[in-house]
């Protein structure tokens, strides 16, 4: 028998409903010959309700008695599944992070999962028992409860589904795959059958939202093939696995898109071989995520730095850098919002010449202007004015031939 | 330094105003230079709203799962009561029932304390740290999470004060102590200073409610001093502890009543040895608690029996005999409800002669008519109708000479 993972999001556990679905799902599974593990979430916005009762307690809690409080949505999702699935004839056994053997560092809010102690879950599968891990969570060396911050249910998934050798991962979610581009914005985006880890890596930091990139990374270096799919419908969802037969089809296989980009520009700065680390630490310890980086000599004495930032940190990046800026040495700081972010990603599109080139034409043709460029592997990303972004995924995704009827924007096969 | 343990209940901790309160009293305690060591139950009806989530997708939702389910509810109240103790700058550290190293037996929803493995509680004290424990919780030995069942948090406190060898244990509530008499009913009932553990039992069995018989029971086995106050009004509570100077104070120490009872009279049963046990055993397997249990020899060949049930109860106990009519071959059934119950109450009130007959004369004078009655060693208890229930408290809190002035039903010293 085969072990697979399935995985399901806050809102496919939002209501006891929704909980009476997903125990729909994982019974057909098991019905089918798997020995099922089903990773769950926290029910919908409970997670926000116990974050907001801290803050009332306190601007900043502590990171353990964050995790102590936050574990407990999963707790209850856990055990609310479980008697869903007993209750359907099936035999399920829920565990907590610790008793699914998940062994984490000590970091509370964000720990690293170091190793998985898979004998309680085996015994329990060996039992013809469906197992119902909480995700999210795991036990420091100390035994302290930690949790694995964001992204976290989907890497306890793709972890467990390594440690399990499971035949694959499912990750069910509110969508019913990864597409070409939004399909809110481009109606004619297509569903993809399957998408290489790398791919999917770049449209998760691109802000597809399906995966979180740390769970992607963990697919990746795991080598788990994962699923994405919908809970709410029946129909089949995108594969995300080591890239097979794709490299001789399309270059570019999708457009993602990020509206909340700012700039920021500091000029005059020393040409020193110092200057940048001590810019982007102080950034850093005022844990501000800077994306694109474009430096360019102004002369021999001074250069100039751009770079981009997500919109609501923008005055916090100008803020920490004015307040350095007789350490620094700048002459001035101009900070621009309003910007978005459209990227081509495609493994393998860097051997395929031209893929630059025609990205630029048509946005250009478009009218849209470049302001930053930045480029990888497998991906070109461009920052563009907010208000031209629908505009230019729109173009850029029938430039590259990702128009398609075979699948549509609904998800549903034609 | 002496190891104080509190134990707040789910109204204590009912609202994060409520939280603020009570790590104001534990600071204060901790101020006094005690370890203070803190139990605390799931906030106000938050177990009500798990149970209602589990009833909700299971009408007999498996016992395992329910002990996952609620535990959530207090790991929430030590998350939140910690951050509210850092908040004052205490230094403070929640921990679960296994954490805190409580180890109970198998029986999910209603586990007993086995064994309590102190160190983790001791190292975080010698650090200088309040712990803040789940009460109710504790895990079994095969790594399960259980609950302690009703009363489950003073039963935590207990042992805990217990195990740690506490200078003693504070249950703080919503009343201010123990009462002479129910207050609402007994405007001079008084609260007392202190009461034998024997007493607190029976006023605890007798519907006193201010603490679970279990948890008193704990105390006196393990010979813990109790204090039950109030966490909304600072002013002195009542100890339980070891009886000293009370045997030659009043007799009588308090006046109970419970207003839920219903009496069934079987008669004409077949006057054998294996009757009773039948009968008995067939109430006992449909889970209805017998209290006061009247038998009379009818002649040679029959007896007729009688008892009192929670009122609630009573149909659902004719019914269950009623079924066994041919099997218990008995003549007929009488049930009767709207009947209270009230008792006297006192440590070595059996060595004072005629306190059942100042009971009875007492209750004659009020046109009381008395229905059943039952004597241990430190009550007397008598079946009357629930109509006259108040009336018959009141007399007797007088006859027995408990109405006074020192301390008023406001709990407030004069």
């Amino acid at each position: 028998m085969s072990i697979v993972v399935q995985k399901f999001g806050g809102t496919s556990v939002g209501s006891i409903e929704r909980i009476r679905a997903v125990a729909e799902i994982v019974a057909k599974t098991a019905a089918k010959g798997h020995q099922c593990v089903v990773v769950v979430s926290a029910m919908g916005k409970s997670t926000d309700q116990l974050v907001a009762m801290a803050k009332e307690i306190s601007e900043n809690p502590s990171p353990r008695e964050m995790d102590m409080l936050l574990t407990t949505g999963e707790q209850v999702s856990i055990a609310l599944l479980s008697m869903a699935l007993q209750e359907k004839g099936l035999k399920a056994r829920s565990m907590t992070g610790w008793q699914a053997g998940i062994e984490t560092d000590h970091v509370h809010g964000k720990a690293m999962v170091r190793h998985v102690n898979t004998d309680a879950i085996l015994n329990c599968l060996n039992r013809g028992e469906v197992v119902v891990v909480a995700g999210f969570q795991g036990l420091s060396p100390n035994s302290e409860i930690t949790t694995l911050g964001r992204g976290g249910s989907d890497t306890t998934a793709v972890v467990l589904a390594a440690a399990l050798k499971a035949e694959y991962c499912e990750i069910y979610t509110d969508v019913t795959g990864v597409f070409t581009a939004d399909p809110r914005i481009v109606p004619s985006a297509r569903k993809m059958e399957e998408i290489s880890y790398e791919e999917m890596l770049e449209l998760a930091h691109l802000g597809a939202g399906v995966l979180h990139p740390r769970s992607v990374e963990a697919a990746l270096i795991n080598q788990v093939d994962l699923i994405v799919r919908s809970s709410f419908v029946d129909e089949p969802g995108t594969w995300v696995k080591e890239e097979s037969t794709m490299e001789q089809e399309l270059n570019v296989r999708g457009i993602a898109h990020d509206l909340n980009v700012a700039r920021i520009k500091v000029l005059g700065l020393p040409n020193h071989e110092h200057t940048l680390t001590r810019l982007f630490s102080l950034l850093a310890d005022a844990h501000i995520n800077v994306d694109i980086i474009v430096q360019s000599e102004h002369d021999q004495e001074t250069i100039d730095v751009a770079f981009s930032v997500a919109e609501n940190e923008g005055a916090e990046a100008e803020r920490v850098l004015q307040s350095a800026k007789e350490e620094l040495n700048f002459v001035k700081i101009l900070a621009e919002s309003g910007l978005a972010k459209v990227s081509a990603v495609g493994v393998g599109m860097m051997t395929k010449p031209g893929v630059a080139a025609k990205m630029f034409s048509c946005l250009s043709e478009a009218g849209v202007r470049v302001k930053m460029v930045s480029t990888s592997e497998i991906k070109i990303s461009c920052v563009i004015d907010r208000e031209l972004a629908k505009t230019a995924v729109q173009r850029l995704h029938t430039a590259f031939g990702l128009d398609g009827h075979e699948e549509t924007a609904s998800g549903k096969k034609n």
